[in-house]
C-alpha cells in the first residue's frame, strides 16, 4: 500500500493549496491566521501553502490584516490581480460580449457588439466574436493578465465534449464545433449552455456556503432553458441537454411549439409567445422592456399575456419542484424584469401543485429573481475558467 | 501539513479494504490477482488487506480460483455468509414483508405477511412488523448472522433524519416517527421511501458498472412515486422529498387529485384512477391482476383506461426527460405487468414531446420494465444495509 502514499501527498497538497486561494478568492483580504481557522489547517500548515502560493506569483500580500489574533498583526494576502486570468464570452441572439476576469473575480475588461446573429452564418458571427477577443486580450495583456481559459456561453445545446454547439434554434445553428474558430493564445476553449453558465454565476455569487445550494434557475429568453444545481452541481445530464424546460409540457393539447409538439411552456412564456400574445409584433428590436412599459401603464393585453405566461411557468415549475424538491427557484434571464406582474401567477400555481409534500418545507418553495441579471451567461463563463485556475493551481506552479 | 498524512492513510486503508470487499461481493469468488488487477492495486498490497478481511471473518477461502495467473493456482475469496447481514423491511398497503441479505447478496430469509395497512393505526402496524422482524432475528441467528442494521421501506415521504414518516396517504399516516418501534438489537435503523429503494435495488443490479447509470425509476402502484438517479446517486432533494412525479401536471385543468390539485398524473395513472377508469371497482383485492386479464381478453373499457394512463406517465416523463436527461426511464411497481398496454402510448408521447434534443441521443429515451419487479423497495431496503457494510469494514474489524 505505500507506493500509494506519495501520490495521495501530493494529490492533498493540491488540494490544500487550491483551498487557501479559493478561501482568499471568496474572502480576502485574509492573514494566514484566519484562513487557517477557515480551512482547519494548523497555521504552520498554511504558511509552507501561502509561501508556495506567494513565490508562485499566485497570491500578494497587503500591508497588516484584519486578523483579530493577538500578536503582531498578520499580514493580508489576496490573491493576485495579475497573472492567470479567465476570459468569458457570450454569443447572444442580437448581441456579441466578452470579459476578463481576474483570480479575485473582478471583471477587468469587457467589450460589447450589437449585432443580428438571429439565422446567422456561424462562420461570420464567429470571426466577429474572434475580433472582440484579440481587442480584450491585448487589453489583458497591457495589465499583466494571462489568458488561462476561454468559455463561450451560447444559446444552444451543447455536446459533452463542451466544443460543439449542437442546436441553437434562435441562431439557427446545428452542430457548430467552434474548436480551432478562435483565438488559440487564450488556454483551452469550453463552450456551454447560456442557462448553466447564469446558474453557475448565481450559485458562485452566493460564495462559500457551507451546506452547498441545490436550486432550478430558470432563463426566460427567446428560449427558455433552465439549469438544475443539485448540492452545488450543476446537473448536465447524459447527453449534456438537462434543463429542456421550454419544453416540458405544460398545456398537452394546446398551442403548437416550434418543436413539433404541443402545449410547451415555451409556446406560452418564451419571450415571442408573451409579445405575440399582448398583441405586439415580435420583430427585430422588439422586446420585453417593451411589455414592461406595457404593463406598467396597466395595458390589459400585456398584463394577461403576462400572467399566462406566469401560470405556465408555474405549472412547469411544480412538475421540477415535485421531482427535484429543490431549496428555491430563481428566475433569470430577460423574463426577470416582468417578475412584479409574472411572479404571483406563477408561485400560486406552484403552491397548488406541490401541496402534497407541504410538510416540513416553506410552501411554496420560495422563488426568487436572479441577483446577477442579464449579465449571468457571461460571468459565469468567465467564472468558470477562474474557478478552474483557483481549483488546479499547480498547474501555474510549475517544476515546484 | 505532515500531521495530516496518518489519517489519510487510515482513510485510504478503509477505502482498500471496502474496494476489496465490494469486489469480491459483486464478482466473486476471485483470486487475489484477480481483485488485484481489477482495483487496481499490487498483489502484495491486496493481499494484506484480504489477509485483514480474512482475520476479521469477512471473507473465506475456498478451494483454487478460477486465477489465469501463471504459477500456483490462487485461492479463491468470497464475503463470508456468515457474521454481518442486512435486515430490510418493507410496510405496503396490504402487506408486511421482512428478509435478510448476506454480504453476498443473496436473500436467506425471508417473511411476508397479509394485512390490510390502509387508514391503520401506526402501533398496531408496527407491533405486527416487529413480530416478524423478531421472527426473523432467530432464523438469522440460527444461520450464524449478525444484524448489521434494519432499512424500512415505506410508500410516503420520509424526514431527511430517516426515521419519520412525514405522510403516507394511502396508510393515512402522518408523522410517524419509527425510531425505538421496532427490535432494538437489529442495528441502525433507517426509513426509506419505498420509490428510493426500488430505484437502489434497480442500480445495484445493475452491478459495478464503469459508468455510473443515471435513470428515473417509476413506481407506480397506488400512488406513482419516482427515484432520479443521477451518475449511480440517487438525488433525495433538499427535505428528501425529490422523486414525486404523480404530482407533475399532466392536464393542469384536468381530474381533481387526492393532493387538493387538478390534473396530477396520479389522478390518471394511480392504480385506483386506472381500475375506475376501466370501470372496476378498486374495492379491497381489487387489483391491476384483473386489469391485466381485462386487457389480455381484449376489453375495450380496460384497453382505453391503460392507453389513458400510459399517455399521461408519457406526458410527465417527457417533462421529467427533458429537465434530466437520463440515459433511460424504467417502468417498476405494480403497473409494470401492464406493459404491454401502456408502453405504446407512453413511448409515443415521450418521443414526440422530448425531440428538441434529439440530436446525438436514441429518440424516444428508451423505456425499459423493472428487472426485479415488485420486491425491489424490500431488496433495496436489505442491500441498503449490506452496501454500508461492505462500505465500512472497519467497523466489522475492532480493535485490528
Amino acid at each position: 500500500m505505500n507506493r500509494l502514499v506519495p501520490q495521495s501527498q501530493a494529490a492533498m497538497r493540491q488540494r490544500n493549496l487550491s483551498r487557501v486561494l479559493h478561501t482568499l478568492a471568496a474572502e480576502g483580504p485574509l492573514s494566514r491566521a484566519a484562513v487557517a481557522s477557515r480551512i482547519g489547517l494548523t497555521r504552520a500548515a498554511v504558511s509552507t501553502l501561502v509561501d508556495e502560493l506567494l513565490r508562485g506569483g499566485l497570491l500578494v500580500e497587503q500591508g497588516p490584516g484584519r486578523s483579530g489574533a493577538v500578536g503582531r498583526p498578520g499580514t493580508a494576502l489576496l490573491p493576485t490581480d495579475r497573472g492567470p486570468c479567465g476570459v468569458g464570452a457570450e454569443i447572444g441572439v442580437d448581441h456579441l460580449a466578452v470579459c476578463v476576469m481576474d483570480l479575485r473575480g473582478t471583471v477587468r475588461a469587457r467589450l460589447t457588439a450589437r449585432t443580428r446573429n438571429r439565422d446567422s452564418d456561424p462562420g461570420q458571427v464567429l470571426d466577429r466574436l474572434a475580433g472582440l477577443l484579440e481587442r480584450l486580450a491585448a487589453e489583458a495583456d497591457g495589465m499583466g493578465l494571462l489568458p488561462a481559459g476561454l468559455a463561450v456561453a451560447v444559446p444552444g445545446l451543447v455536446a459533452r465534449d463542451a466544443t460543439t454547439v449542437v442546436r441553437a434554434p434562435n441562431l439557427g445553428w446545428r452542430g457548430v464545433d467552434l474548436a480551432g474558430r478562435l483565438p488559440q493564445d487564450l488556454g483551452p476553449l469550453t463552450v456551454d449552455n447560456e442557462a448553466s453558465l447564469g446558474a453557475l454565476a448565481e450559485l458562485w455569487a452566493g460564495g462559500l456556503s457551507p451546506v452547498p445550494d441545490s436550486f432550478v434557475h430558470v432563463s426566460a429568453e427567446i428560449g427558455i432553458g433552465a439549469a438544475v444545481v443539485v448540492e452545488g452541481q450543476l446537473l448536465r445530464g447524459v447527453h449534456g441537454f438537462a434543463g429542456e424546460l421550454g419544453h416540458v409540457p405544460v398545456r398537452p393539447d394546446g398551442r403548437r411549439c416550434t418543436c413539433g409538439a404541443r402545449g410547451c411552456l415555451e409556446a406560452y412564456a418564451g419571450e415571442e409567445a408573451v409579445l405575440r400574445a399582448a398583441g405586439l409584433d415580435p420583430g427585430p428590436g422588439v422586446r420585453v422592456d417593451a411589455l414592461t412599459v406595457r404593463c406598467e401603464s396597466g395595458d390589459r393585453a400585456a398584463l394577461q399575456a403576462v400572467r399566462q405566461a406566469g401560470s405556465a411557468l408555474g405549472i412547469a415549475l411544480a412538475g421540477a419542484v415535485n421531482l427535484l424538491d429543490p431549496s428555491r427557484v430563481v428566475l433569470g434571464g430577460a423574463l426577470a424584469g416582468l417578475a412584479p406582474w409574472l411572479l404571483p401567477p406563477l408561485s400560486r400555481e406552484l403552491a397548488r401543485r406541490t401541496a402534497v409534500a407541504a410538510e416540513g418545507r416553506p410552501t411554496p418553495v420560495p422563488v426568487t429573481v436572479s441577483r446577477i441579471g442579464p449579465d449571468g451567461p457571461l460571468l459565469g463563463a468567465a467564472s468558470s475558467v477562474v474557478r478552474t485556475a483557483l481549483d488546479t493551481p499547480g498547474t501555474f506552479l510549475n517544476g515546484r
